[in-house]
């Protein structure tokens, strides 16, 4: 099982793709079997490449994401809270997210779960 | 499935009997044969009479929550992110959380996770 440090590194990482907007470097941070489910409630992407796919479409966006408070880590997951920034058809947009990883032995990220809805969504 | 505004509510009445540190008012929101595993990584407590004893247990220590920002919402579940005080051994402690709900047809949880590790706790 990763530390507490390492998957809090991974979601530092994570946040620092997508500053960077960089979906490479977002889908490194997974396992090749791995699953993302975002939001929690449509059909769960899998495999490294439709992983890769996903985030390359959310990063077009100019998608960005600040922590809200610190990570939480209970043993092999991670658990963030933090806003996305955005531009939806030249609208400035902030969403409130949740995001819930669970790690492998070797520190990559297996499942990823996005809790956010239509109530946490609202112009910037 | 609950509205988003339904499961928000539930929060809200969660983190507000912890004010009152009424345990049988945190027993009301689950249903009966719920779980809650708090935190996630150890053995889950199941049923209401299992679930009641674990908050009145929670409650003595005078554990009272803040949220930290908006409660998420998508499909079955809510989480959030809040930080804990409490007393232990007349010491001042803060514990920071996400917890994860998930909710049955009729508003009750069924399902309680919570996050947390050794990193996310400390002195107040």
């Amino acid at each position: 099982m990763p530390t507490p440090e390492a998957m809090t590194a991974v979601v530092h990482a994570y946040v620092e793709a997508f500053a960077r907007g960089d979906a490479a470097m977002v889908a490194a941070l997974f396992a090749d079997d791995a699953s993302v489910e975002d939001p929690v409630g449509t059909p769960p992407r899998r495999g490294k490449a439709a992983i890769a796919e996903f985030y390359r479409a959310s990063m077009a966006t100019g998608a960005k994401l600040t922590l809200d408070s610190p990570v939480r880590a209970a043993a092999d997951h991670a658990a963030f809270a933090f806003h996305v920034d955005l531009d939806w058809d030249g609208v400035r947009q902030r969403i409130d997210v949740i995001d819930l990883f669970r790690f492998d032995a070797v520190g990559k990220i297996t499942e990823m779960r996005a809790f956010f809805g239509p109530a946490n969504m609202g112009k910037a």
